[in-house]
């Protein structure tokens, strides 16, 4: 529960109680309206008169058509394609930890590639002992694990560097997505293969025409990588990799080399395009830090949000996201006034290794203008820094690892702006 | 590691290692071709070579389509028309213990109801002080909690009662699911209309052509019962109960109304046709067992099953799902010989109160004929019965809370086949 410390709202008047075991509380006006028992809700009128749709009419079900809108979204001028371009979660929408495949943000380099399961290979060679080829079914007999991570790419929030830019979260921090992931570990492959004693790197290449590929030092290789080919339970989604991606907890995205065809072991990193070019960050004395792994704890707003406006006054909730690449989330804390004062918000929800965790902050909205804030702190002590801070100490030359405070200006009409403050 | 007690299987030599921190055991053949460096995989000289699909082409995702058989499927001649009928979730295509959304099990007793969420609303009514009527928005405004929860239907294996008859653990244990659900405790929304002192029983309403309705002591809707409106992040499915259902946890699914529109309370249960016609169990002697809410501990093995065959010898994994409506799943045991000798399974991933859980036994296949079954263990030390001690006690007659361990004889052939055994 926030209060505010607008003195217009501590004046008035509340009514509260506490939802006994869930210990939550309600203030003020909530909305329901008194019924008369005569007085039906209006559906008797229709829905409940007709044969609605039978089983089986989509074996494989969708949305309701009425939340049409809720779907990933793409800005047509960020990059030169579409095949080399990002696709965003729209977490203003969606609730929970959980991210439903289907709404999972996608950045591709050159398209999906479209891999036939029976034809899909996964070679390890280099410095092993005995080079390994796994088909499919091959990697589907083996010891398998299931976890639930987040997968953020490097550059979500990059086109903030700069100042507030875009307007709905969305597109500021829509790409993560968090899912269950069930793999083969792949410290158990390359003992299969038998690493050589200088075999300390390891080379993860796609077999999407780009051959995206990315160099691995061998800890992260043999603690917690995954081999995987399912989230959610089901076999990965095209634009995620299938049949096989691999799972690098708490590091960024692009490390997660979706349709995974071939690891090779070295004893240096490859200096890929990837590593070189891009996804280094370039600090205003000119040097560029490289191998930026993990990713810093970070938060956002997810509602109320520019794409999520508050439409009348009165209780409500503020709603939304915290990840660590360092481990568990062990606060986050909300702010009203552009981080002038913080309180505690309520994580709810399981709280995971390297997973998203929802927060959330309930509070009785006046009408009054208000600057909303979060920062995240994880169980390492980390806590999640201002723009401000994060600029003075790498500039505002990259476009990677923004996991500065967001601030959302709510507005009397209650719309919502990305907006900046000291 | 399962130890097969077949003597032809312990001659057989065997390489092993453990995956370090993951400690899995893999033994045996695993399948892996030996690769040479220039034999590169096969897939080069396709996808490899051509951009593929660029980003929002699926701005709400689907599967690729090489999974185009894992879909939920129906009995035609269950049912007397598809409208008050059931689809099945694909279990033996699924692994960790999230169910997509868009392969959760369906009933219908009147199909889908399809609700505008702007039209929709939720009474509470009967012996409150102040009866009330949510909107959709209303309930949203409100402190929600996030809990993932298995939902499985009474009827659930209610074939097997009478011998082995379906072909498949889709058939015979697929009116289960697990999703995360966001929602108002219900506890809540009761305190905010006010009960009267009297108030023991509410009626849980849908708001679908048949008026589902069920009634619900007074003592679970304060525990732990959710109006829930997300199902894995997103809005509910329609089939789901879009946009309201409630959430009963550990209970029969029948009670989880959904399209939910009313909710009246009463001093006394309502003894509504479906929990009087229907969802009571017949015993032996002529009476039925009524208000039979809390579902038992229960499990099947998913792989291999009659749908998942074993294609060749050596080292595979059984994998299976098992659940409780009394709390977590303490243990899951694996009997490869009919229930002679049992073996402690490797349950992986989170275990929550009240969901399912995935358990997995690693073992080495010599080819030879062999009775799988997995058993349940609660934590308040329930253990799932053999479905002979479960007719001795409750016969026949009934079509519902069927619980027994299930029995998958494998074949040589690699076949699997739902069998009856002692």
């Amino acid at each position: 529960m926030i209060e505010p410390t607008d003195p217009e709202k501590k004046r008035s008047s509340r009514r509260r109680f506490l939802a006994g075991a869930a210990g939550l509380a309600v203030a003020g006006a909530t909305g329901a309206a008194r019924a008369d028992e005569k007085n039906l809700p209006p559906n008797v009128a229709g829905w409940s008169k007709q044969l609605g749709e039978g089983v089986a009419s989509h074996p494989y079900g969708a949305p309701s058509k009425f939340e049409k809108d809720v779907v990933r979204r793409d800005v047509q001028w960020l990059t030169a394609s579409r095949e080399s371009s990002v696709s965003f979660t729209p977490l203003h929408e969606l609730d929970g930890i959980i991210t439903p495949n289907g709404l999972c943000f996608e950045r591709h380099h050159s398209g999906i590639a479209e891999i036939d399961p029976n034809d899909y290979r996964l070679m390890i060679h280099g410095l092993v002992d005995k080079p390994l080829t796994f088909t499919l079914e091959d990697l589907k007999r083996l010891p398998r694990v299931n976890r639930i991570y987040f997968l953020e790419c490097a550059a979500n929030s990059g086109m903030e560097w700069r100042g507030a830019q875009l307007n709905g979260c969305q597109y500021t921090h829509g790409m993560v997505h968090c899912v269950q992931y069930t793999g083969v570990p792949l410290k158990l492959l390359l003992e299969q293969a038998g690493l050589k004693p200088n075999a300390t790197w390891l080379m993860a290449e796609g077999g999407d025409a780009a051959a995206m590929n990315r160099s691995i030092p061998m800890a992260k290789a043999l603690d917690d990588c995954l081999v995987a080919y399912r989230m959610n339970g089901e076999m990965l989604r095209p634009e995620q990799g299938y049949p096989v991606r691999l799972v690098v907890p708490g590091w960024e995205g692009n490390v997660w080399v979706k349709w995974l065809r071939r690891i090779k072991l070295g004893d240096q990193p490859w200096y890929t395009r990837e590593e070189t070019a891009k996804y280094t960050d370039l600090l205003e004395n000119g040097k560029a830090r490289k191998f930026t792994f993990e990713m810093d704890a970070k938060s956002v707003i997810t509602s109320p949000s520019p794409q999520a406006p508050l439409k009348r006054k009165g209780f409500t909730v503020i709603s939304g996201l915290a990840w660590s690449g360092r481990g568990k989330i062990k606060r986050v804390d909300v702010s009203l006034d552009g981080g002038r004062n913080w309180r505690t918000a309520r994580i709810d929800g399981p709280v995971f290794d390297r997973a998203c965790v929802r927060f959330y902050a309930e509070f009785d909205w006046n009408g009054a203008e208000l600057l909303l804030q979060s920062r995240a702190i994880d169980e390492t002590g980390y806590v999640q820094p201002s723009k401000a801070e994060l600029r003075k100490i790498r500039g505002v030359n990259s476009i990677y690892h923004n996991n500065g405070i967001q601030t959302w200006a709510l507005r009397a009409s209650g719309e919502v702006e990305n907006v900046e403050v000291g």
